[in-house]
């Protein structure tokens, strides 16, 4: 098993002036060959996974991770094969989130095995990165996308129908490092439901539209609140700020999950909410949100080849 | 006015060696000359400064700037002269939960000057760069450092007791930009009660011991949640969480803000809530926050002269 050791081979690239690239999105840690050859290994894994789902938000704490976790376990469960890839430097939460103890295993050929969490859904975390897992992670930006970029390339997935990549919060160096390196990948925007929120996405949308990157859909996260005891309604960050949006912008709005006290315990046991055995409306708008992704995505990967041929 | 281009003077460090500093927390942008003169700009500027408090959290979403904006409305009120600098880049929210319309004027000397909320609070955030409120930001690390470091040398606050830095979540070139420029700072973690939370507060805490940074102690928001309707405690994201961890690390608890339905509402109307006519749990806790923070500041700022003494 390989650590630090292995990263960063580009990470040299953080003084070198050729590391800043032409592109919209900035440098990519570009050294000439090495760059190339990485290139070169990112298309070839990409090339074996059908549906490259990009999960992002413009502020932080909506629950990005437990969409993605949730959504990939729903996916599994329909029978896809699905990854999950967690570049959230510095707070990686998704080994958390599903109760992996996560590290990182090579094949002889030096590429990193995912850990598998089931027979059909693996997992790969920069938390893997980590000897100690409450380290902080003191990376500046190029380092990070070099790092970001090893992932992308040298991880062993084999076939996949979804991998969901999971990012930090906002659109900082791993969002356009992602993007420029897999401009396929389908955007899935997280939100909650009120203002301070929304006035987030609106700049990862307006993002995402300058990278040309597809934006699969908005998803409305943390959406009304039922009192465990009265039953009634609280409005705690309100709810459809996330749909009104959707609708105004012109994209799908892909669903909307209610706050669930169950499913905040759940996570810190590390059980996903859709794994567990009763039923949640929290469970359900997972289920359906899963299963609106799988439908836009092949709805978008037709309309990209439509367009091209 | 003046925007962008005031910015950036250090853009051209993101490609060049020399800036690769052999401090604990890497680069400043130090370009020779240029950023001697702007590190004796921000000694300048801090030594007007009695207090720096740096609100940070491992996590996004946990309310860091509704914690930054409350205590410093509650420290303006007690009679104290304070200020906020709002260095989240990519979700700057601090002129939206004031209702501040934020641009960027300059007096004679080429000086940014902050927005005035009121006559004892004034607010200088990154926002103002933007034309386009729903403009993203698209800036790598380097010349993140670049712009952080120009709102630290060059924003004449005049005299303060109290000078807020709201940062985005995470340990990232923003804090390691500001604690390399302003190592006094004393450092107010928030986070949320669950352990999902907990985990990327270790992380922060750590990164924050690894920089010999002064940490004044650690805040639990949306702690506990009281449905309006029946009056009974909801167990959303748990409580006390926070409380535990400070004790275990033997650090200070400042305080525990409800989760406050109203102040939800209030915060999409820039009306923070503690400027409220009505009393809540939530703004008594700001108040009492607040009044924590300045006795611990004072006992730490005598703690560290005794100790250099």
């Amino acid at each position: 098993m390989k650590r630090e050791g292995k990263m960063g081979s580009c990470s040299a690239c953080s003084s070198k002036s050729s590391c800043s690239s032409s592109t919209a999105l900035g440098g990519s840690g570009n050294c000439g060959d090495a760059a190339a050859r990485q290139d070169r290994l990112i298309a070839a894994t990409a090339g074996q996974i059908r549906y490259k789902i990009f999960v992002m938000s413009g502020k932080g704490g909506v629950g990005k991770s437990s969409v993605t976790v949730n959504t990939a376990v729903a996916l599994a469960s329909r029978g896809y094969k699905v990854g999950i890839l967690d570049v959230d430097i510095h707070g990686p939460s998704v080994p958390n989130l599903l109760n992996l103890k996560s590290a990182i295993e090579m094949d002889d050929g030096g590429r990193m095995l995912p850990a598998e969490y089931s027979s059909n859904l693996s997992v790969m975390s920069m938390d893997a990165l980590l000897q100690d897992k409450d380290q902080a992670v003191l990376w500046r930006g190029p380092k990070k996308t070099a790092a970001i970029r090893q992932f992308l390339s040298d991880v062993k997935w084999g076939n996949l129908d979804f991998l969901l990549i999971d990012s930090p919060p906002g659109t900082g160096d791993e969002h356009m490092t992602i993007l420029q390196a897999m401009p396929e990948a389908l955007c899935v925007v997280v939100t909650t439901p009120q203002e301070i929120a929304l006035a987030d996405v609106r700049k990862t949308l307006n993002f995402l539209q300058y990278a040309n990157a597809n934006i699969l859909g908005l998803v409305e996260n943390m959406s009304g609140l039922v009192c465990p005891h009265c039953h009634k309604e609280i409005d705690l960050f309100k709810k459809g700020g996330g749909e009104d949006l959707a609708t105004r912008c012109g994209i799908n709005f892909l669903g909307a999950i209610p706050l669930d006290p169950a499913s905040v315990v759940a996570a810190d046991r590390g059980e996903p909410v859709v794994a567990m055995d009763c039923d949640t409306p929290a469970r359900q708008g997972f289920l359906s949100l899963a299963d609106k992704i799988a439908a836009c995505a092949e709805n978008s990967l037709e309309a990209i080849s439509t367009s091209k041929g």
